[in-house]
């Protein structure tokens, strides 16, 4: 199965054209201001001294990585601007400068401390070389120059001898994975069996047994090293660093045809899927080491759901689409990519969140008033920067190739995973979707050049219609997919997705959201505010059994929708007897990812029935 | 208003009798045992050195004095054994022994630190001291033997040298308050002024703005000392502390006629009572510093609520009972007894909890399995000792002495605050009451000597009947009580309190509570547990219209209540479409303090409605 890059396909109007463009015009300088002002790259350049009042830190090369990365994705869909071109060949020219002659680049290390470089696992070193290596590939996929692929290979040589073949570092794989996958894309973009060869060595040696615990904080757990990978059936420990080495696997197990890490990604994913993972696509349950916790524990209000673990979630996700065309993994995604992920970026594309919960109560945020060193509580108000600041450059960069997840063919199929306007040519194929979707449900096609279409049809979608050139098609969806016979020459499909609000409701198992519902309209959850509802909102009980009413356009193009529901009533005191006086109220609803966008609310997405 | 001795009350047979020979037939002999086998005996005997594998803490000491002071209690009663009465002359001598010529006495830096007595205000030097005192009161109110009161008289007049005439100590007043209340005991049982000077000195200096927070860890806040006593109004910082501190100003405020300690005290308690206060009368909202946060701020199955906490709580209300005979404080005195105190220890007597959550979840237990240094959670087994093991003596001491909540009087009026079976003669006046409540609500009192009676009739009673003298008595509660004038001679009043199941709500400021139901009978809060309704009762939802059934004395002599719900079913994945399918169920509600003897399971207390 063939993937196809973003490269290949154009968005036009529409929702996701409209989000690179704000990422484009917007996000990107307002990070690399934000980068500049906390003197990311300033330490990345080595202007640093002991006695300047900020310090380096170990994974800030990655945020400059990660910027470059971005840039090269927007400049590549004429999304960039001419700064950006300029900034990717100055940060070329610095990672050059400061190269160690057998190839080491880490500006922390070089800077404050040489003469320990590979020694503490936890340390980023390899996490930033990875990000290094994606930016490398994105500047040579755009630029169509080897330059950063030059640096990084210098490298990458270092770290093959020292780490595969002398095994004279500190460790012996990365405490944050990342490497893993840079490597395997780069060895997809230029064919070198060395990158190959090393990422397989650090995926086969991760929980080998071989490697000691080198972390005095972290559980060999906490890093997915207590077992062989190929072994792993669950999701463990720090969400990010899981959901990385589970998108090398399933790129690995596609390139070696490697049965076991197959299963092993299969059934990591249906214990996600089934067990922990939050209906927005939000995946790490705790902010206890940013990490997954066990099945059914998915609290509300203490959701972590760290935006990068959304995104490298849709990242594994696109890599088993890639190895088998279920569905499910493709719904999935489109669940990141409208909920858990976008949530992470405020709609002005200038302020983010790093957790996503699914329950905001700004009252409770003074709790801890007579604690002095209190524990931390999600963000109630969206940042233009954090301490640490993975995600904001995360979300731009994967938002500029959100492409690359629509579509994967082989010789005779072609399938759309993802419906957005675009037009596309690859490999003899050539597809164009014309369409408003998330607005609505309906979308043209015009495809050639494929024998078969296979058209996901949404888990969330109880209805759809299909025309084929003008005529009715009736089918029914097999593990997700219709398959259309297509004629040579022009094909034209237009598939009409029934797209009505939904009540869900959740398993249960789960403490904090059994009994309660909440609503989806399509691949959007949606959620109430304060602002729209006053405060209180888990004194409401909505009824699923009413009617609701659509404000079209309502929410940036999309519907806000209103339920009809009850409130209790309050009353002086804490307890009073029953008979408890309710009343009847309405709830106005949002998309979740738009929460927090009016100034700090409270915000619910499961409520009482 | 004159307070009663529970010297001058003999429990009959009953709820409490029981209780009393429970602690002294296992509870304070347990403790005993469990206190030698953890070395606080050893250390308290400064039998120590730095090769033993155990080291003395800085409060080990008071858990010693709170042994002694239990023991004199139950020796009172004639519930003590011989191996009391010997060990309370083993603890004096050992005290004697090691008291330094000046007086000073603590294991904890006489053994590891003697340089730096008095330098730590965290360190419970003066907290010791303080549950010494109450030994010391204690046991001349039994043995009518001043030895230990004149051991920590010597004592106190060098904390009156150091602290109130030198100031030459590092802190002007304890980090955890307990002297306070101690010294105002010992005044009233000696007369000396001295004492009252310095509890005195001690109230009036807290937050004062002359003390430095010397504290590294705690802000001022947490020890109550950002702002003069007399100027708080709210329920502040380390639970226990705050109870402790408000009980000697409540006694102060008495003593001294001193308004604006009272109405300070007034406004502490209401902001309790309206805003912080769990339905079983446990505070101390969060175990963030063991701590008050703020109003409406009341999680389940995060409900710190210490045991200590709620008997402190007691304490306090004892105290504002006496300074005005107000029904909703013996009210909340008699839901933190039936509640949120007996839940802190089993129905064996030898084990117990430190916190007491309104929910259990052991399924959630494992949640931080990939946290090396995992956040505390609470406890799901009963422990028999605790590494701070405060709490389990202080019960002890607490039930040994209950009978000083039943009575008040002045010289006309005879104030009946709480109900059980007993025989009594105090100034002039005799009380009988035969009883069983709380089993029910029948109480025929005997009473002479007194002009008049004041019965509370408790806020959750709605229909009572008195009959005085044979006669049908019609009488409203005012302010909590009811009161009849007594004839010269005994007089027979027989009271009945109709104690039916009744659900109670929840403000719906609280998030946690809100739109739910508890169920509550007579003084006792019910709760369920998954023993007895299997697991997931966040799945359940009550039906508070729904007839009710009573199992007689099924738990310990009150009924088990079986009440009509619903259980959503369960069904495999996480998320799934509406129509929610729900089944009806029954629960099965025990008293909330018998919660966790039968096995760790799953425990609630605010149901769904």
């Amino acid at each position: 199965m063939q993937a196809v890059s973003f490269k290949k396909i154009d968005l036009t109007d529409g929702f996701w054209r409209e989000k690179q463009t704000l990422i484009g015009k917007v996000t990107l300088r307002s990070i690399y201001q934000q980068f500049v002002d906390t003197h990311r790259f300033d330490a990345f350049a080595h202007q640093w001294n002991e006695k300047m009042d900020w310090r380096p830190h170990p994974y800030w090369d990655s945020d400059v990585a990660k910027v470059m990365e971005a840039a090269c994705y927007l400049l590549g869909k004429n999304q960039g601007e001419a700064w950006m071109a300029q900034l990717c060949v100055q940060i070329m020219d610095t990672f050059e400068a400061h190269q160690w002659p057998d190839g080491y680049f880490n500006s922390y290390y070089t800077l404050t401390d040489p003469a320990h470089r590979f020694t503490n696992r936890n340390d980023h070193e390899l996490y930033c070389l990875g990000h290094w290596i994606e930016a490398a590939v994105a500047y040579e996929q755009i630029a169509g120059d080897k330059r950063m692929i030059c640096l990084v290979d210098r490298y990458i040589d270092l770290v093959i001898r020292v780490f595969q073949n002398e095994h004279s570092a500190g460790f012996l794989t990365p405490g944050h994975e990342e490497i893993e996958l840079a490597l395997l894309r780069l060895y997809e973009c230029t064919g070198k069996e060395k990158y190959l060869d090393l990422a397989a060595y650090f995926v086969d040696t991760r929980g080998s047994g071989a490697e000691p615990n080198t972390s005095p904080r972290r559980t060999a757990f906490f890093c997915q090293a207590d077992e062989p990978l190929r072994m792993q059936r669950q999701a463990k420990g720090h969400s990010v660093r899981a959901a990385y080495i589970y998108t090398a696997m399933a790129d690995l197990a596609r390139i070696r045809t490697d049965g076991a890490l197959q299963q092993a990604c299969e059934a990591i994913f249906d214990n996600i899927v089934n067990r922990r993972m939050y209906l927005t696509g939000g995946i790490g349950q705790t902010q206890q080491g940013e990490s997954f916790t066990i099945d059914y524990d998915l609290e509300n209000a203490g959701a972590y759901t760290e935006t990068c673990a959304a995104i490298g979630f849709a990242l594994f996700l696109r890599r088993m689409t890639r190895l088998q065309p279920r569905g499910i993994y493709a719904d999935t995604a489109e669940r990141c990519f409208y909920n858990g992920i976008l949530s992470g970026i405020s709609l002005d594309g200038a302020h983010f969140f790093y957790e996503n919960p699914l329950e905001l109560h700004p009252k409770l945020q003074g709790r801890y008033l007579s604690v002095t060193a209190p524990p931390r509580q999600p963000k109630t108000v969206r940042q233009a920067v954090f301490p640490t600041s993975c995600c904001p450059p995360n979300i731009a960069r994967m938002i500029a190739s959100i492409g690359d997840w629509l579509y994967t063919h082989d010789e005779r199929t072609l399938y759309v995973h993802h419906y957005m306007a675009s037009e596309a040519a690859f490999d003899g194929m050539r597809i164009c979707q014309k369409t408003q979707y998330p607005f609505d449900g309906a979308i043209e096609l015009c495809v050639a050049g494929a024998a078969e279409l296979a058209l996901r049809i949404p888990g969330w979608c109880d209805a759809f219609s299909i025309v084929q050139n003008g005529e009715r098609v009736k089918c029914a969806p097999a593990d997700g997919y219709v398959r259309l016979a297509l004629d040579a020459g022009e094909n034209q499909i237009i598939l009409n997705l029934q797209m009505v609000p939904r009540w869900t409701q959740c398993n249960p198992s789960v403490c904090d959201s059994a009994m309660k519902a909440a609503l989806e309209y399509g691949p959007f959850v949606y959620c109430a505010e304060g602002v729209d509802n006053g405060e209180n909102l888990s004194a409401v009980r909505v009824l699923p059994d009413a009617p609701i009413q659509m404000e079209k356009n309502a929410c940036c193009g999309l519907p806000a929708i209103t339920v009809q529901a009850q409130r209790q009533k309050t009353f002086d005191g804490l307890y009073r007897r029953f008979p408890m006086a309710v009343e009847p109220c309405t709830i106005r609803m949002i998309p979740y990812y738009q929460f927090a966008n009016r100034g700090e609310t409270e915000m619910m997405v499961w409520f009482k029935t």
